[in-house]
């Protein structure tokens, strides 16, 4: 039993299902909402019914828009001749977060899996082949995971380019920045070690 | 900069107040509720709405209320002569959810605090000397945590009850169910052996 009502409990439900939120923090969270009803409750549900409404997929990448094509597709000053292929949003936002990448994105929309019978049909990535065969582009970038399923996913992707011609190249792997080397695992030492340079 | 537009950054600057997320997990909360508009952000900005709409203090016991009192103290089942006295909405939820108490309550919204500048006229004490006075009560039982300030305010309002001659009780102070000794701190096994029992 609750002494809360059933909207709230509905609305404590719904908190629940977001990322990083339990049961017991998604109460928590409802509460502070609560005692905040006109300083954050209702902007915060605007904002939402706002972005609900508005928010969509670019058409050209996979992006969240609020129109037919993202603010990065639709910026004239990115460099429209080099594509970042990211697997999803989140890694597009943490990619554009650096400010180290001036061209444009293609969203997958997450890997190839076998496990969960995701093949290229499922991902966009028909739409990349076509984009980079349509478009006059000088390199396609694999910013994907190193993860098993993401490496597959990168290697599917080199060999559905190879006719286009165009340089596809993908991140380095290495040592992270800060990292040290007795807490890093065999297989990145082992690729940092391979892929060393001239200091 | 940042890939999202400005709607959804002042998405993911208000979801951020919420206790429990920061600016990180509120990127990954909004990302998530992107991926799932219909489902998901849509429903909860219609939760969000309804409930800062409708949600108000209860003017008996400062419950949330959607109407003029809440559910519990419009409850006829509730045995009104016994009121739990709780320093927040949710310690009265967490006193409600152990289905242990069949009274009503009065939430004080906060605690006597010297350092904050909080006195009885900022808390709701001065209605609970009303209300005890008002009514024909049997018992008032001071549930306020264990802290300085809860203690201190907990013998601030059993000194103001005195005159009504109602019965003020408090929790009992004790081993914690589960708890184990030597992970207890000093005052908490005192406090359990000074209120030791016939087994």
């Amino acid at each position: 039993m609750s002494a809360a009502t059933q909207d709230i409990e509905a609305l404590i439900a719904l908190m629940a299902r977001l990322p990083g939120l339990g049961p017991r923090s998604a109460r928590r969270a409802v509460l502070h909402l609560l005692r905040k009803r006109d300083l954050l409750m209702a902007p915060l549900a605007d904002a939402l019914a706002r972005t609900a409404a508005t928010a969509r997929d670019c058409t050209i990448c996979g992006n969240i828009a609020t129109g037919e094509v993202c603010d990065i597709c639709a910026d004239p000053g990115r460099a429209t001749g080099e594509i970042c292929v990211v697997e999803d949003v989140a890694d597009l936002w943490a990619m554009e977060h650096t400010g180290a990448f001036k061209g444009v994105y293609h969203v997958l929309g997450g890997t190839l899996s076998a496990l969960d019978a995701i093949g290229p049909e499922e991902l966009r990535i028909p739409d990349l082949v076509t984009r980079v065969t349509d478009e006059a582009l000088s390199e396609v970038i694999l910013a994907l995971g190193t993860t098993v399923d993401g490496q597959t996913t990168a290697h599917y992707i080199a060999e559905a380019l190879t006719a286009s011609g165009v340089a596809v190249t993908s991140l380095a792997q290495g040592v992270p920045m800060g990292g040290e080397l007795d807490y890093l695992d065999d297989g990145t030492i082992s690729a940092a070690l391979r892929a060393r340079r001239r200091f």
